[in-house]
């Protein structure tokens, strides 16, 4: 099969990197060459991801000197402890600065990787394979890695761009369809708070991409990186205009929190959090009720939740969204809509209507 | 007694920032409400800086909320542990990203510091106060930060840029005469490598230095940051002239590791490296006789060793070179001068030349 690139997507950050979206690409040593800019390379990953699409990715490297490091699944690895299972193979192995980390696995690989990436004597080229469309969409773009800390979600880190980002669609296959749907929420939050037409062409196109048709799946995966890459630029270093892109987060990481993690993917949570957002955004007078229900049939149509089951009490919920660091004081600050395909952030919102929004979505 | 800014140097990097140099700085209130942007500090020093100087710059943070954190002292603690120690004390005590990181002491604070205040969060504000002269013309200049890890020196660290350097000039009345003349090896080695008035200067300055003559030590601080500061502004993530700091450091670094870094203070095995630098331009037929006089007399006035027992092994010296991370591939890369207030990056030396050069400075 000869790969295949179907769009690529430029970021203009401190330094301006590509992003590859195609099929087939993980195999191609053509796309290597081009991309790899160092003869050594660590390649940092999982069991799971390594099992399904590291053949491929070895066929790729063949040229160049390589080796893998394994990291242990899950957000609960997402610590010290794993980052430096890579700082250790790196002088293991006798890395120097000319030697360039790939992060090939899904968010948590990607930060890990790229923390250590940065830290690794000041910092060796990076470069990202999202193979989960969440990580495709959102983690992989903005240079924003990290690991978790005494319990507090990404408290150290750095903003750290990689060289390129490569995308291959093939990968996707292998997602369970829970986790393909949890990386549609991040899509259509992009459309939400950024782009009316880009809704409207998901609201056509959304079963197509559920049977991952890869061009339609291409379009919307460079369609929100595009719109990410957009609100980043404008402000690397999350001090104004990046909050746009917790449209629904702050009432998802709240869902997250007291459900102790376990109930919902992350993409799940913010697929309520949408919802919730946009009840809010009614409330206040911005959107009318057929937007509303818009955003509810298009999350239901790409398999999402958008419901809280009732067990959820909303006042300790409010509480969670109050304890929330993108909060500023004690002042509620959250990210709701003017209509769909605009978001603004709204400073000091009454704590009842938070509530109310809250409310409306339990069943 | 009124504090005294001497002299500022503006350093124009990712972001341009302030160097203080003056008198009594640390007292003085109205310099911290000029210079800090944030309510929360964090001052980060260790035992022996606490006791002499901590008692002026409480004053000083008088009307700031502030903690300090001291760290364990010397080389061997620039580690994995102590820069966790800043972290844990950062989330113990609630900071946030509005807060400030304080590096209070000499440049293994400055170092663990620095990183563990580009990692918090991402990155908060972090202020350079160095308080021996060797942190005040080398390490709070330039935005490196770093650990130590497996037993290579800053192998773990970032380029991050304080916001503004404080130098306040009393704290070198407690430094010991052997590490204030160290500083001063790193001073002599600005001016031989990029300014060969400065050098002139020096040597009708040097002893007025060495009895702390407030004037001289503020013009010889700020000419070596201004020397440091435009060199690295060309070369901010250290791929080309940067390098040219490293005059006599490839020697240096290998006489500390031959000696177990027991023998020599950085900047006395620095003096020796700036000897042997001086040879072998010399055998390279670059400068003449006179002019390495002219630097090892200097060197003498300063206090400074300019030559090594005969017990170190040259051929250990020499294999110990070769293994500096600055060399690329097998090639002996070393900066040389072309003449007083000029050196050069030279590839490929040969190794019998070096030998010659490190055997000139055996006794």
């Amino acid at each position: 099969m000869t790969s295949k690139i179907i769009t690529t997507v430029k970021v203009a950050l401190e330094s301006t990197y590509p992003i590859y979206i195609g099929k087939a690409l993980l195999a191609d040593p053509s796309l290597w060459q081009a991309v790899l800019k160092t003869k050594r390379v660590l390649v940092v990953t999982n069991a799971t991801v390594a099992q399904y699409h590291l053949a491929p990715l070895s066929k790729g490297l063949a040229q160049f000197e390589y080796d893998v490091v394994k990291l242990p699944e899950g957000e609960q690895h997402k610590n010290l402890k794993t980052w430096q299972i890579i700082l250790n193979k790196l002088v293991e192995k006798n890395y120097h600065r000319d030697s360039t980390v790939i992060a090939f696995g899904g968010g948590v690989v990607g930060d890990i990787s790229g923390f250590a990436a940065s830290c690794y004597q000041r910092g060796v080229p990076f470069l990202q394979v999202p193979t989960t469309l969440l990580a495709q969409v959102d983690s992989s773009i903005g240079g924003k890695t990290g690991i978790n800390f005494q319990g507090n979600k990404n408290f150290i880190g750095s903003f750290y761009q990689p060289q390129a980002v490569v995308m291959d669609l093939d990968t996707l296959n292998t997602l369970p369809r829970r986790e393909f749907s949890a990386g549609l929420a991040e899509i259509i939050k992009a459309a939400m708070l950024a782009d009316a037409h880009f809704f409207i062409w998901l609201q056509k196109n959304i079963a197509a991409m559920l049977v991952h048709e890869a061009n339609s799946l291409a379009h919307a995966i460079a369609t929100s990186c595009r719109i990410k890459a957009t609100i980043v630029v404008q402000d690397e270093k999350e001090h104004g205009p990046r909050a746009l892109l917790n449209l629904g987060h702050t009432f998802a990481h709240a869902i997250e929190s007291t459900t102790d993690f376990q109930q919902y993917l992350h993409g799940e949570a913010v697929a309520i959090g949408l919802v919730m957002a946009a009840h809010l955004s009614q409330m206040l007078g911005l959107i009318n009720e057929v937007a509303v229900k818009q955003i509810q049939t298009l999350l239901k149509a790409a398999d999402l939740p958008i419901t809280l089951n009732k067990t959820v009490d909303p006042q300790q919920l409010l509480k969670a969204m109050s304890k929330d660091k993108k909060i500023v004081g004690n002042k509620l600050r959250l990210i709701v809509l003017e209509k769909i395909g605009k978001a603004v952030i709204l400073e000091d919102i009454n704590p009842a209507l938070v509530l109310q929004a809250i409310t409306a979505c339990l069943v």
